[in-house]
């Protein structure tokens, strides 16, 4: 479960009926409907020559929780039907794991007992139900204005050069990019290598960077619960990620304080940060300057290529190959899920804020 | 709190009576004394020319939890009195936050209400708290056969070649070293950096390398408790940290899947994987590898150079300067936390896995 | 959500699409089947002249979790959905809401946007829901030999005398009786007072008692978790509870010590009690006696005859009659109910119990 | 742990070092001294002849989260030492478990590894950190109006008639009686049978009463977190709990739903319930009217006369008698605990509740 406040649980499986989410937790009062969660889930649908031939449609169903299009205060529980899912392949290899997939450890974890089509729980198909549910915190957020922004600034060796705005300009240059980067030449390049490395039956890594606008100084809950640890902790129910750095990041192991530290200014009357350094947070706190940090994701693990494993059934050395559809960049299709999640994060620390906040006249008189 | 079976809450101030942690739901039976909790609690303990001048004695006392010398089963508290606090130095600058130090969004988090002293519960002083406990952790890793190994790999521009063994000399080469570097040549190239960057009333960053050996297969509990993602959120309460890969982490943003992948082998009748880019875990569950995970310290935002901030109390520009003792480089006192809190994680997962594991033979039968 | 390690998170509305449960944490290798989810269901089911005669057909779905009829260690989601459903009714009243039922503060809490049509989420209906997950819960007890029996020992001013018994007789027994009560005597004059306030279009009040048997010694995470408190929290998530007590319960207020007090003797090598009016716990731990408590249930709070309420529309003074369907002792149809929280929580304190006992030995060495 | 917003956990052991509780998500601003806490805890305080000899100071100690005598929002941690603890007669009986104690359910639980002296954790000695959080939480609740009041309304054979105020002069008359009871003639009769049933050596049960007044409407977080549900599962925190019930509790059992179900009338404008048999909670939800539960005590299990017990060295018949000193009647000393534990879950569900109340008018527009 993701949050205290603003709850998440996701379920599904890849192969199994269906991938959804179930939201506790959520205010009465804010629009809550199929049209909405769709914008947000076409946003990770694949379909292009850069990601997975599957056909999703993605359509969600929202199940309980919600009255005449507004969210009733109950739990939201959404669900989204898996329609194309042959799993004749995966009968073929259910003996033999593919490296660096979760087909191994899953078959110890759970006894040889798991759902293995397409990787089951472990598939990036679950990514559809934190998008949903994504697309609530997101309505949420935005009572307070808060805004949040995912895209992919690197693919392979191609880095972009990103400044981003809070905009609906911004927001369009993301998704008019088919690798969801903001900065066209990079974009361009991307695309180029994406497409070089799936002919080839490889894949690529890639790094997905976010920005959140507008949250208000003091969200987190030293000394457990830190806003960058939490954070921190969701982004890893994505598929496939293998960092995480906030600001300057590792880039800071080698900086002096006097060059990494953000002085304080005025500005507009209002204490600021004169540059970001920090990515917004301190001490487990927002600090009133955007929010920025960047995720890493691994090459997809699922290639052409043929790759050495262990047949689990007679415990001798297996040679896979040529399997399956899948997107050569699980990046491009994780930003909508890296967004998603830390809206969810920051709506429930945004709630958890406002339970102390809201008494706050009581308490100081 | 960290943990949901072997959950730690820690608490205190910098300059308040005490630190400490309060330990909830450690089996019966451990060996917990204080000997146990100082023998770690020294690796943390500032004094020489590097880490900070404050004399921190750090006797932990426990409190409840413990008789005769073993855990009870019982909620352990255990305390570390703060004996030497000077705190006249904060109340000068207590209307100036500190660039890039808590003080600003504590001020506003908490309505102006928080102990400022020394950066109160933000400081790093907290940090002997995680320890203490970490180290009760440890004698439940240890029933295991789990070890866990934190040490620096990366001060400011220097870089070390570590190969991490589990072994006594390994730890013993950990703590030989003024700067947690096992690699020799590192650790001496290192001391002369922290030493200049002393000397030029500057700080320098760092980052922290852990390995975990001998995890069971299968310790996480995806779709939400992922080990990476709890290991991930658990280091960002050690203060200063601004990232965290796993692996080959933000390498692998740049690698091929052929080459990022670890083929799965049989090594003396065991599954194993040949390489580890993937540092031990796979879909949120460990694999058997060694666990491999680095930390990005900041520079320690507390310099001796002039800063710009701002005067809260007349809201005007501001220069702090000059001001107490510090660790030139956090990254060293924080590589026993670190060490700490993945004692925490895991201990947390080998008990839920344990609840689980304990009913395997009824239920398959 | 009701446990921490088996976790039960229920959802749905009286007149929405469904009501269901998600169920974490759920070990492999559970048979887990409709088939199994409807022999549950059918014990709640209505149709009877003493129960609503409201049609439902409760037919589950499972739709995440479960893959070839056996439980995989993913969440579980389970569906069930409304068929009959005839809302007209309650667009006519919602601005009157019914004396002791959740109307008034529901609308109040959710600022008006709640699902009010048949109560919404306080509707009895969830129960389907939660006897649903308990049947899974039930399985996974039943792998340790623990059982659950619920049974009506009381409605209006007719008490039963039962003894009960682990066996297949004493379970149909229960279950052969309209009113759920295995006394063959009370069962008849239960069900004839039943009828008469049906008639009379008033409801009555019962009591229900469970009975754990074969439960381990050491079930409960006292101080915080005790077995006890977690079973009463979990029983107030059955609409219509006003009181729970174990043991001898309210009359041990005016017991001495020395009548209440259960011997400790040895029988067949084994330490038990003699008597147990302790109901099966001692400070918060099974003791190794069967689990006795009994729930108080209200009467029914809908009736047909006019009661006094407020129009919420016009603040003034209304009076609301001869509504709807209804249960008029819905002690009889929760019982089913509370046996299967009583497993839930049953369940979640064995998982927890073996997170311990799995690292037993190789803690005491 | 006691809490999702404002969380509670307590520790320490009868005859450790000390007890005490950690406070964690407390809002800053609230005075929380020393004197405070005094004044709470001089309310269970024994010495007279109707409870323990035992002389408790218990002066607590503030270790962490209160700067200059107001709250931080930093985690509380409060300290009680045992002052007056002779551990030897506990040395003499620990193989013989004292029948309806937790010594025989405790030694399984832990192992054998478990503090017996004098109870351990399971001593009521714990409850003295229940009340020392519980002033603070109660100072929260003021902030809003809330107020708590438990009184014994039934020792034995004795039941008092008390009409609950919210007033100073209610207050009093709780304090004023020796066995907390408010009605004088009561009060009376309770103290001759405590003192009869002591010098019996026997002990005696008890019940009691709580209200709480000004609760706003719609405190409780259904379908999982009901307020009654919290309410009752923090009660079993205090020991020698059997039962609980809310208004007219297992009478309800026996009622008509014409006679049970409260009107609801316009008062001054307000929507409030003319009777309040539902105990001020519907659906799990605070209606407005006070909140009124019994909570069943059973008699003190230490009693002077002989028990059988076994010896579980030898594994032999044994008896056991006279030992210790103990209140012949725990309810007495266990109301404040009522009371307090009462008040730190409404404490944190007015924490909960602020948490959507805050973004009302945000989300409402």
């Amino acid at each position: 479960m993701i949050g205290k406040a603003f709850k998440v649980s996701i379920f599904g499986e890849s192969h199994g009926t269906c991938v959804g989410a179930l939201i506790e937790g959520c205010p009465p009062g804010l629009r809550v409907d199929e049209e909405l969660l769709c914008a947000e889930l076409r946003r990770r649908r694949p379909g292009s020559a850069l990601t997975s031939p599957r056909r999703e449609e993605d359509e969600p169903v929202i199940m309980s929780g919600v009255f005449r299009g507004r969210s009733t205060g109950a739990p939201i529980l959404i669900i989204i039907y898996n329609r194309d899912r042959d799993s004749s392949f995966y009968e073929a290899i259910k003996d033999t794991p593919r490296p660096s997939h979760a087909d191994y450890v899953a078959r110890v974890k759970y006894w040889g007992m798991n759902d293995y089509r397409g990787g089951g729980i472990f598939s990036g198909r679950l990514t559809a139900a934190l998008v949903a549910a994504g697309a609530v915190a997101k309505e949420l957020l935005g009572k307070h204005g808060v805004r949040v922004y995912s895209y992919v600034v690197k693919v392979g060796d191609v880095e972009a050069s990103v400044k981003p705005r809070d905009s609906p300009e911004f927001r369009e240059a993301i998704d008019a990019s088919p690798v969801k980067c903001p900065d066209p030449r990079a974009s361009e390049l991307m695309e180029g290598l994406v497409r070089r490395v799936s002919e080839e039956g490889d894949s690529v890594g890639g790094v997905v960077e976010t920005v959140v606008f507008n949250a208000p100084v003091g969200l987190g809950s030293p000394p457990a619960d830190t806003l960058d640890g939490d954070i921190a902790k969701a982004v890893f129910a994505v598929p496939g990620v293998k960092g995480v750095e906030f600001g300057a990041g590792f880039r800071m192991a080698g900086m002096r304080g006097s060059e990494a530290n953000d002085p304080l200014v005025i500005h507009d009357g209002e204490v600021v940060t004169e540059t970001n350094n920090s990515g917004g947070i301190n001490g487990g706190l927002s600090n009133g300057a955007p929010i920025v940090f960047r995720v890493a994701f691994r090459p997809t693990p699922t290639i052409r290529k043929p790759q050495r494993t262990v047949n689990l059934a007679t415990m001798q050395p297996a040679v896979i190959e040529g399997w399956g559809r899948h997107d050569p960049c699980i990046a491009i299709r994780a930003a909508p899920a890296v967004e998603a999640v830390t809206a969810l994060v920051l709506a429930d620390h945004l709630l958890r804020w406002y339970s102390w906040e809201g008494m706050r006249s009581r308490i100081l008189g």
